[in-house]
């Protein structure tokens, strides 16, 4: 028998014998529908992919910085994502965007990084997107918050919004960094936003920052 | 020059020099994306309305059971929706269904009203569709929570979603109430939910639980 989808994220699995599954979804760590085909959330675990591929996603902006100290050059080296996760992007044919952003509470956010993810996310072509850092809070909560003023929102609400996932842990930097960031100079790119992209393989090398996996 | 949409909820408005318009949006309190077509806050106030426009609603479901006493005959009579909002729906053709429930916390949680309610989120000739009580919290946050179990989420990840928007506000007998909601009794109307539509006055008529105007 058939999924029989009532709206598009959500997805009925009735049984052989007719009656409905009985095992629940579990979405990720605070998730949440942002706008249509940009979601958010903490970090996805094997337990929410059964979710995840109800979204039909196209694209995963990972904001984290991936650092693990080196013992052979005691320097930060990148770490990889988890390969659990490399295979159900790979079975799903999901791109991966990774920006690394420190997540720390004494690190300074870098709006140049924010701008790059704003990019991602306002890129039609990595539409269903879901952007992730480790738990749907800080990183998250940024990149979500200035996107919010690139929509227009007043900066009230934006941080409404941010203190919403934040909840206790919510930061008074964050709070600033999304009252103070300046989204007129994305306007250029924002106005074009449907003609750009960034999916092709080559472009992406033309953005360090920018690391895509697949 | 024409407002410029990057996706469906996200409008700019150049002003005519080609710069982008200074008044920023205002969307209600707790204001967000409950899933495609479906949007959930607090009671819209004329400052919200602008932003409302942008969702080009069909229809706001109403969750409040207007009570004012009246010094007349001493009893709890019902309250308009307030005139200013009943314009607004006028003039952009939305749809009010209201569905009285009691927001106050020694009330119980009326089964009967939340299905009803339900019924009408569901049906897809209703959306864009705008859930809303008074905070967006309680009445609301139910009303999706029970939403979420039809859609086969957990119970943790939807009372972890009561709570987001509930916060400090977070009442036990509405966590109580989403956990132990049978689900499986509206299966059948949840697999015809894009056949099935009170739209029409006359089928209104026949829900008297359901009040609607436009």
């Amino acid at each position: 028998m058939k999924a029989e989808p009532i709206c598009d994220m959500l997805v009925l699995e009735p049984c052989p014998k007719g009656e409905l599954a009985v095992d629940p979804f579990v979405p990720p760590l605070n998730f949440a529908m942002v706008d249509h085909g940009i979601y958010r959330s903490g970090f996805p675990s094997p337990d929410n992919f059964r979710f995840l591929k109800t979204l039909k996603l196209r694209s995963i902006l990972c904001v984290i910085l991936f650092q693990v100290p080196c013992f052979v050059c005691r320097c930060l080296c990148q770490d990889p994502y988890p390969d659990i996760n490399i295979e159900f992007l790979q079975e799903n044919r999901i791109t991966l965007v990774k920006i690394g952003i420190d997540g720390s509470k004494e690190a300074t956010i870098p709006e140049n990084r924010i701008r790059e993810a704003l990019k991602v996310v306002l890129d039609v072509l990595n539409h269903p997107l879901l952007i992730h850092c480790k738990r749907g809070k800080h990183r998250t909560g940024c990149v979500v918050g200035c996107l919010r003023k690139l929509q227009r929102w007043c900066i009230a609400s934006a941080i409404d919004e941010y203190n919403c996932y934040a909840a206790a842990k919510a930061r008074v930097s964050d709070q600033k960094f999304i009252a103070e960031f300046d989204e007129t100079s994305m306007d250029q790119f924002q106005l074009h936003a449907k003609k750009t992209s960034f999916s092709t393989p080559d472009e992406a090398l033309h953005h360090p920052e920018i690391n895509r996996e697949q």
